[in-house]
């Protein structure tokens, strides 16, 4: 069955997890650009996590063609797109994707995300033409259907949207936005419908907030497409950290970002109230960006246990509510081996010198504004004062 | 040049990450017995691990033999030893770690761990039984030294370095254990000059407590040893998460172990800080533990690389202090990109419902004594009513 | 000058502190009851307390009349009432603030609050009747003003504000409410204008909350006022505590009150920052309430001791941003004596076991509900039996 | 009965709490010099302050004469010496003490505290003359005993003890240390040995630390006594604050200190477990310092009512546990009235963007030492511009 006959049936389909810190943890991705070169420089490693997620219970392979356009392989002395055309990296990556969902139930997912070439405001036409160069690779490599994801603004989205429509491939369609809704000021609701009427065949959220956060996104979204008698499917793929302390951009402007969020990570526990909570409000496509592991996604698929029918492959090393404690040495870890513990625990954070909340830094401004304009080169001496005078006055 | 070379010449030998921790994430161990049959199930998996930790500067394949004696792999039900035996599983650690260490200049260590069969009191025969078998195998596929690592007790480590020392190889020696001493009262500094008396040329601890705390119990072996008049080579492998709540048994103790310590993982600067730290004590082998993943090990190779006089091949995906960053679109991100931010930076934990500290659980109870006897059948529920019932008393 | 004359040249009138928790831990009122019976049984007691805000800075010497109607004193068993009626209590209170009233150039305002009879739904005829006796003894006792303050229902506080206006002295009208609104679910902007309707000359906010989530509810008042082209000054007289993790209800809902409120209670820095932000909303009446102690309105008089053009005498025993410590013997501690120092110090709680919110309990019952029905016998088993059944089900 | 026959009798002694804290809070100290000519300036006030703590139950009115000693009043510039005499702060104080004490069946307790004498290395003659200022006063005033309190160095209260003992009355001796002892380097018991060889009856520490750090610090004390053969009865006064994060110096080292301290202050609750693990250990002196209020004195008395045989009358107005709570008109408020529930509870902070631990400052530096040298002048800008730039140094 494809995507849109499993949600038309009322079935859960699992998402995958985040590529993109995981690979970066592992090595073979650099953050900053955060681009997917590693497709051919070590498809093995991209293999390989296709199938933990596989294993851990995900539906879809997806494309590991994040920010693989051809203007962001380039941009800022990016050295990937000076090795690498768009093309070959989402070639490659459409055939590890199938490689993998061949070894399971798996359908296979291209992947569109948003440009330097929106944000430097360089309009329509050589927007889509960035995106069109990724659909056709995923068109050859028949893929089963087509995600646009991680938007900021919906006039973007909007156009990405009907470049996958093209396709005639069923399209899903999730902006990295939180309740406040995007980063021109249209609502989470507004956007619901915009990307509904665009031709999305589910919308929702990605990245960029929590879980709960996003549910709440999706929530406001839900309300809006019901009050404009719009259908869509509901998608959510959020983060695996919390971000309770942040505001419209989300977590990229925490302080944190990117190298210090690691006490935010959630447990598995906490994914699986995810799960519940996602279910029940009615999302069916159900999965993770940003630092969701294969852990986080079995978590997903134990929760969901019944509704799905099943248990993962990777269920054979993880008993359901830590039941492998029992296996423990110590007789008092053992005691450990309940949902009873795991689902009370409130678990400390080991440090002492942090404070809970961050205050998130951010400027205000966005696609259109000169500061955001992007270049091949890299960033110049001149860039940096600037910026380091304006982040200076921002904490002063 | 072996390692008794290297650390002899002064030089920083960079020790591997964790395993056991990282492949029950990405569903290929189960927590709770932690055995490495994964070598023979998965062995592709193994490989890819050691190669991340190539990639980020480990100097050391440590063969993934973690709780591989045959009495552990049939403990209380455990499925691995039925499937597979001592022999097996050891096999194809050690053909793992010698592929991997070949694409590199690494040196392959084979290791052994503490015994359910010293935990039940079965006596130093039968326990240099188990670790004679791993031994043989170690010696068969000529690696190029020996660890015995994570020994609760100073007296089966004596009996574990005996074992390995009848090999000839260069044999380390690491205890689990923090500044209080091992858990029948013998303090860390005794069991230092312990270990190096019975014949270990590297001594320190592993596992268990976070870096700094390690630290702490380096310090106080490292003072024993002087006073004694010993000679030995200093080894840390601590924990990659913060553990300032810790009693006598470390982590095992804490409420959220094994499956809630997400908010302790340390960053990659707290690491570096670590590795200084680490250094400046004279620790030579320098490496970690569970949480360890590839790119903590990193940030020690990145702290040390003027020491080491390079960098590791992961370098080409993570510029020095976030330096990256300089190619994100947001500018206000791009200045993050310094030492002066990430350094200063006391990062959130995201998690206003959780307290900072937690009391560890534990019973004072260790080798000898009657709960803590192991057996082959699974744990009982008469066991396991008993255990409940005393944790409550404990919680109440 | 009268209030009116005040407020009406722009001068800042700096309002007192509070008396129950304070008086509480000094031993004098009882929390549950909260009735300030203690203006007979010790008034030297309140004259001190008058005393210590007049030399801190207060303008006006507010009657400790708090919950001092007759239905409130003989609530649910209280003592207070067999001893005393509401006469007695009111006429005493408004001598004792007279008397320190005299002492320096302070104003003299007669308050009310909200009745057992509102809540229990008795209906405006017998609300009022208990206003009037109040009223009534305020203005044989010559006050200058009077307040209506602490209401949750703005029903009951337009009744209150007729009861006050018929004695033709100015009317001030604080509700107990934050940015959400009433308990009956009236927003924060239609009870400044409906306050306003009624015949208040000063409107705003009072307790349940803390200053910077008060002057939200502020901000969001004035704004209802310009739209509705109404003229009233502003006041607020919030909690020197921090409740960032309240609901509709405030502080009462919070877990720790009233016992465990202790690690909440603000610095004086943290007050003159909303002394400040109160000044520039335009909030000319700032005061305090629960937990504002003496020299946390002396950090307002010092922060707006421009605009005042004076400071308290309180402020012989303290130097703008902790001067005096330049006589303290520790160097380090000479150090601190600047408000460099000061505004930038983030307090540690000191208090690793504890997490930063809690979840507020409250039923969602409100006036008119059965559960609140009030009786002037104590509290039977019968009724708590029931509240602790569903406050261990809301706990579960 | 005498305070020694008290004791004698294995009574338990209940010390009143802080005067300097709770009166600058009040308006009438000043941070910095912390010195007691409120006694004259305001006598009401003092008065007031030691009826709170009498009707809470204590069993010791002291005289406030903390710093009163002539070397103090007129250190660095500090106005009180120009204006009053040491004879005329302490007779003062003892008629008000006096006063008090009548109303009820309390004891007076005349006290004297570290000099600035002995932190310039005047030595023995001059230190001494200081305090035959005070203790020729409580003779002539007729105190019931006397208590010296408050020093760093256990050789200056070795001298103290040898002064206050001249008069023949009973001396109480202790400490403003911790388990790591004074800060010369003796330890908490050698310091315990040295005060009862000096002639103290009974010795302990007060100030400076937690309640638990103090008891921690008592034991250390209690044990070595019994080693020495030396019989003393025990004393605690510590702070009402918590202090998990201090060395030696205690809370004036931390960077919150003295006016940041509000989220460290305990509750009554924390209050009752000090005074039963006090009565547990052994100690029947058990009093408070600073920050503790009469309500938590309050909560000693009532944790101890049966070892004591009455509650106090303060008592009055608060119920065991909370039980006025009976009477709120919220009925989840109601439902708080219980032990169980505020033995159980650990309150959050309030504080997301508060860490729960700080890092002490100080140099290292004590008495002898030229930083510490106090002088009659106004500290001047040469030694605040070297002060702030060591602080500048040790921040960095």
């Amino acid at each position: 069955m494809g995507l849109l006959e499993r949600l038309d049936a009322g079935e859960v389909v699992i998402g995958d997890g985040g590529f993109v810190f995981e690979l970066e943890k592992r090595g073979y991705v650099k953050a900053g650009p955060w681009t997917p070169e590693v497709c051919l420089e070590h498809p093995e490693v991209v293999r390989g996590l296709h199938r933990e997620f596989l294993r851990a219970g995900s539906d879809v392979m997806q494309t590991f063609t994040f920010y693989a356009s051809d203007d962001k392989l380039c941009n800022r002395g990016n050295e990937a797109g000076v090795k690498f055309t768009c093309r070959q990296v989402n070639d490659a990556a459409c055939r590890l994707a199938h490689e993998v969902a061949a070894e399971g139930d798996a359908l296979v997912a291209g992947g569109i995300s948003q440009t330097p070439s929106y944000l430097s405001g360089l309009g329509k036409k050589a927007t889509q033409a960035e995106f069109k160069k990724q659909v056709d690779v995923f068109v050859e490599n028949k893929v089963d259907f087509l995600i646009a994801e991680y938007f900021e603004h919906v006039e973007e989205m909007e156009w990405a949207i009907e470049s996958l429509a093209s396709s005639g491939l069923p399209v899903c369609a999730t902006m990295c936005i939180g309740p406040e809704g995007d980063l021109h000021g249209v609502s989470a609701g507004q956007c619901a419908v915009r990307m509904a009427r665009a031709g999305a065949h589910a919308v929702g959220v990605n990245c960029h907030f929590d879980p709960f956060v996003s549910l709440e996104a999706v929530r406001l979204m839900k309300e809006a497409l019901a009050e404009a008698g719009l259908k869509a499917h509901l998608m959510a793929q959020p983060l695996a950290i919390w971000t309770p302390d942040t505001k419209k951009q989300g977590f990229i402007d925490q302080p944190e970002f990117p190298f210090a969020l690691e006490p935010r990570i959630m447990t598995r526990w906490e994914i699986q109230k995810y799960a519940r909570q996602a279910y029940e409000l009615g999302v069916r496509y159900i999965g993770g960006c940003c630092m969701f592991q294969a852990y986080h996604i079995r978590a997903v698929a134990e929760e969901l246990r019944e509704e799905r029918g099943k248990l993962p492959a990777a269920h054979q090393k993880h008993e359901l509510w830590g039941g492998g404690l029992l296996l423990h040495t110590k007789p008092w870890v053992r005691a450990r081996a309940s949902r009873e513990y795991w689902s009370r625990l409130s678990p400390a954070t080991g440090r002492p010198y942090s404070a809970a909340l961050s205050r998130p830094a951010g400027w205000g401004v966005t696609a259109g504004h000169q500061e955001l304009l992007q270049h091949k080169e890299p960033t110049t001496q001149h860039e940096l004062d600037a910026v380091n005078d304006k982040f200076k006055e921002a904490e002063a």
